[in-house]
């Protein structure tokens, strides 16, 4: 049985995808992949997501040159998501979010409001030109 | 505006919610959380999630005793997704998973096939009675 058909791919063929920067173990984005991102993913030892929105691979760092190198690829007890540790390249500490920071979550429950804790790293208008 | 109003939640009102352990930055567990889910969470400090399987809140533990202890709530930079930083209790080391396992994401992709690497540290059979 070929590793992809393992994964139960939800009804758009897609699944979710958590990436876990290796050398930190913090949690740098959250992202869906579907059946040719994980086999371009495995294949090439770089991240290639699927974007929803825009209907296509995602190459992650294509347009940022934020791009990241895969260490592991995990998946969980239920075969429906996948987590990878990550080396996040391309800027020193390195930028996962487009937003110009660390990782995209950034945003922290406080007293009843979210609050962004995280400081951006890089203007995201000289990260996408 | 209400803090919960800020998530997008998707068109089943869910929105994916990621459980890192505090002490190892470990991932944990993904599932799903609903509008009451991340109240009563927020509310509570234990975790509570959504089963989409039964189709209602699922406090983590309630069966098991493997609750979850929630030390940070956080949001991603598009509202969508939520990372939650844990304290697993109820065994030492802590048990996320349905298996018997501290994480749900034992199967690791190596050679071309998935290989579980991490023990059940406790029978299934013993957690469920």
């Amino acid at each position: 049985m070929n590793w992809l058909d393992e994964i139960r791919w939800d009804a758009q063929g897609l699944v979710p995808v958590i990436a876990q920067e290796q050398s930190s173990g913090d949690v740098l984005m959250f992202a869906w992949m579907n059946r040719e991102a994980l086999a371009k993913t495995a294949e090439t030892g770089r991240a290639v997501y699927y974007s929803r929105s825009r209907g296509k691979l995602w190459p992650k760092g294509e347009e940022s040159g934020h791009v990241q190198t895969v260490h592991e690829i995990r998946m969980d007890c239920d075969n429906d998501v996948v987590l990878l540790k990550v080396t996040q390249l391309g800027h020193e500490p390195g930028i996962a979010c487009h937003t110009g920071r660390h990782s995209c979550f950034f945003q922290k429950f406080e007293q009843g409001a979210w609050v962004s804790v995280e400081p951006v790293l890089k203007d995201p208008a000289t990260i996408y030109k």
